[in-house]
């Protein structure tokens, strides 16, 4: 039996459940080491065909990089750790840019010094590296122009560029994303989509036929893509990614968050009043941001399969078992 | 008597004491704060409109640093602290990155912590962001597109996105320019120019009509400027320019450094054999840059006013009285 090794970052996250998640139902053998600064909850005792192994471990310090790397020796490296949210990157910018570039430097120069050429990083970025765009610009390709606006997209360009020299001028076998929001169960609530979700839920718990939730800016477009279709892309860039490309990762349709609160009372049967609270509305920010998904699937053979009514779906019923009143 | 506070970051460099110089000659009363990592050799006893006051300190530090801001309370600040070799930073990245990057980050978060709106910050920037360019693009101005290809050159340019979002997004009061090589008496020679015109030098006091010297590849061009040039500039820029403004400072005249050396071995009358060390070639560099200077020349007034052959034989002067045999 042939095992693969993964060490994924960022293992007490959102994603890594769903990456071992997929590596399960798809038989395939492997053995995951998973690290992250906080603690992790999640059990994997009911699998087959993957191991897993979890260290807590401060990411920032280069020995401990360097060490697991050389001990564990991994075929693959999903690298998910990072200070996510542009939202709380505006109210703490240093460790936003530490927890999402001097985290991956880390990762990559301790590749180099291990001359490990053969190991292939995904390095997940954000689309929120496109910055500012207009209408004429969508759907957002890989060769568009980007412009970061906030510190979170500071800290993701500067990834991404690091990236690129580790790639082109040391050798190093990276893979690059910029992934679109990416929405399902379990997601915290500080992101917007588990956050709207959660409030809908809590009005429907409270009896009565809806009422009022707090939003920030509601006519904001996105494209969602659902957690497990992310998963997927992110196994098939491992596996058939090309060194130092970049790829969107995203569905190709825009959706406001209006829609989406519009989707989700419907679905619970209530109505719903939108609160806009300014607090919630960020210095500078995206009006709408749809990618193209066109290289992808060309190149590597993706396709995202969920529709955006089922991963709602399957969030309320998530904060439908998580929320009691 | 009005006297203006200016802080110097990076002031055991080869920039600050021109700078120093510079208001000095121009009888602007000014009290200077140097800090740097380094100890500091400077002594400017003989001033008459300049204080200097040095401190060592870890600029990594961002304690320190916010020490220094709330103590200090600069009108400007001439951040030239850097890690600014191209060439170590291939042998060193992280090294490189934390010492442009993280040192700035500290920087700008230090003036957004004490709210110091009014205080004036020159982010020096640098020409290896432009990257990898054909001669079609040439002058680089400053809205073409940047593409950095050495861990140098992606700490300058996410340096470049951080001062664009604290000045956007914060309202910090920051300058930014994109500096082209500069050369002069006392610089390094780590830097090509003066280790060139060092080794010219030797070669004439070892006697003979000249001989060899060592270089990497002679065929690449850039574009030079004398620093006393460049320290004009800056004080310009810090009084001037258009805060989240990028300013090119740049002769634009590219040289080839086979030229340097054919113009430095005229000057001191030898001949040169030039014997190139693959070891010195980088693996990835730009064989052309030349800049625009339009924009800080329309904008700011700012022109350059000291020739090539000028700065070059002042350079041959500094190392006859340092080279001794």
């Amino acid at each position: 039996m042939v095992e693969e090794k993964y060490l994924i970052t960022g293992f007490s996250g959102f994603v890594s459940r769903y990456f071992c998640d997929y590596l399960e139902k798809n038989k395939i053998n492997a053995l995951i080491k998973g690290i992250d600064a906080k603690d992790c909850a999640l059990r994997f005792d009911d699998f087959k065909h993957v191991r897993v192994n979890f260290e807590k471990m401060d990411l920032l310090s280069f020995d401990s990089i360097e060490r697991v790397l050389a001990e564990f020796k991994p075929d693959y490296i999903l690298h998910l750790a990072s200070y996510s949210s542009v939202a709380l990157s505006w109210k703490t910018p240093v460790q936003s840019f530490q927890n999402n570039t001097n985290i991956f430097l880390n990762l990559v120069e301790a590749l180099r010094k291990l001359n490990m050429k053969n190991t292939r990083l995904l390095s997940v970025g954000s689309s929120e590296e496109y910055g500012d765009v207009t209408d004429g610009d969508l759907p957002l390709r890989e060769d568009h122009k980007i412009n970061p606006i906030s510190p979170y997209a500071v800290a993701r360009v500067s990834q991404e560029y690091l990236s690129r020299v580790y790639a082109d001028g040391y050798g190093i076998n990276i893979i690059m994303t910029r992934s679109f929001n990416h929405i399902g169960p379990g997601q915290k609530s500080i992101f917007v989509i588990s956050s709207l979700a959660r409030q809908l839920v809590e009005l429907k718990k409270a009896g009565g036929n809806g009422g009022k939730i707090v939003a920030g800016d509601v006519s904001i477009v996105r494209d969602f893509t659902d957690v497990r279709d992310v998963v997927h892309a992110y196994y098939l860039l491992l596996k058939n990614g090309k060194k130092g490309q970049i790829y969107n990762v995203c569905s190709g349709r825009g959706v406001s968050l209006k829609d989406v609160i519009a989707i989700m009372a419907a679905q619970l049967n209530i109505n719903v009043d939108i609160h806009i609270d300014d607090e919630l509305i960020r210095p500078s920010d995206n009006k709408i941001i749809i990618g193209s998904n066109e290289k992808i699937k060309k190149e590597i053979g993706w396709n995202n399969s969920i529709p955006l009514e089922q991963s709602l779906s399957d969030i309320l019923s998530y904060w439908e078992s998580e929320v009691t009143h």
